[in-house]
């Protein structure tokens, strides 16, 4: 398997575990270009990465660097990409991470494109990249096939996605990720305020999950709403009659259910 | 260990579930009441329990029968429960496993309890009780312990907790399966309308609960409402725009998270 020598830019959740998933295959992250922070500091000494700064990004060759892989904010990504010198821009390929960017603020370069890796990303937490889908874009065919082939030695989930079907996978992540993740966090506060120990839910949490994956969500969906049980739900409003936006959600969410499973 | 003679009351999910329950941990269900039909025939021969059906209920003397446990839904088990002979009612300590129902419907018995597992249930599917929260309640200190007894051969997150509590739990459940479930079932339809694959959320998922177990919801917490990221939230309303549920429930969700994070 060919090692890729990769120029990663950022010091951020995902810079932390997608140099990860490039080490833990065979790649080599031979820069880190970063502002000074000690999270970028500790990062470039556990990657072994050349450390670049912004302020140097004009004078450094990136000699060998297969790739600059962009692992920084929406609104900075044009302006990162401005700043390498035309010489870089010229000779080595460039991608961003992002799901809402379109591909073409990375124009400045002669070759570019997209690497979006769909999870959720944390410090500290080791990912299963073998599962995550990755998904790229590149504006030329070459590039698109050489991402791909970097791309599925990280996972088997590894496909080309256009710029409007990437924004659609990017919000149906934030329904299936942060809103579930919301759902629980208020669940757990209406626990602990009835002085119930909040980890009772787990077991819940992960036979959900589990339900998910195996059964699918349409044929796991039990509760009241789905079973038209309107006594049980007139009881939960009561006791959510001093918890105003709860009882909204309790209301909005069980009217969706009952909607879409008609 | 003391196995305990059950007789089961229902053919539903929870009878089927927590008959597993008993029987993987070395209790008998010595016999099966329930309406005819082909599912509870099924459940009493995999059982190889004694059939005993509603209209026999008088007559059943229920021979060393340790407990009576009602799976069947609030509706009907107060009525259910006057249906045994006096003799029968004044002999055998029954429970029913309804997070809703006051233990004082089973009052037509001398002895009456609470036997609640906190868990979505499901035909077919193999739960691991040794996690299912069995939340015990009993008018008498003496089933009291008898029951955590029973539960706790099953499970080891077996405690006595009152009716009050019991409901708080129940409707913190439907956050936490229901609504979650929902959630996943609206993201992964809306992919389909996009012809992406719904499969490529099953990472996130999984990632997105095992992070919850993990740090907990509130460290969990990720997205752009938490970020106070205005554009991406602006954009996926107006990627939305034609789908006015989905877009109220983001709406809606996004300040909740907001507010709740303040």
């Amino acid at each position: 398997m060919e090692s890729w020598r990769i120029a990663l830019v950022g010091s951020g959740r995902m810079a932390h575990n997608l140099s990860e998933g490039f080490i833990q295959n065979g790649h080599v992250v031979s820069h880190l270009i970063a502002r000074q922070s000690k999270k970028a500091k500790a990062l470039s000494l556990h990657l072994d990465a050349q450390w670049v700064s912004f302020e140097n990004l004009q004078q450094s060759s990136l000699q060998q660097v297969d790739i600059i892989v962009l692992a920084v904010s929406d609104d900075v990504i044009e302006e990162i990409s401005s700043q390498f010198s035309d010489e870089v821009q010229e000779r080595i390929p460039i991608v961003h991470t992002s799901a809402s960017t379109p591909m073409e603020s990375l124009k400045f370069f002669q070759r570019f494109g997209v690497f979006y890796p769909f999870q959720t990303m944390t410090i500290g937490r080791n990912i299963v990249w073998n599962e995550v889908p990755i998904l790229i874009e590149a504006h030329h065919k070459d590039l698109e096939s050489r991402l791909m082939q970097l791309a599925a030695t990280i996972s088997t989930k590894a496909q080309i996605m256009s710029h409007t079907q990437r924004k659609a996978l990017h919000l149906a992540g934030v329904y299936v990720n942060n809103f579930t993740n919301h759902l629980v966090n208020l669940a757990q506060d209406y626990l602990e305020e009835h002085t119930i120990d909040p980890s009772l839910t787990h077991a819940l949490v992960q036979e959900t999950m589990l339900k998910v994956l195996d059964i699918g969500p349409k044929q796991a969906q039990t509760g009241p709403a789905i079973r038209g049980d309107e006594k049980t739900i007139a009881a939960h409003l009561a006791e959510l009659q001093d918890k105003e936006k709860l009882a909204q959600i309790y209301k909005q969410l069980s009217e969706s259910i009952r909607d879409h499973n008609k």
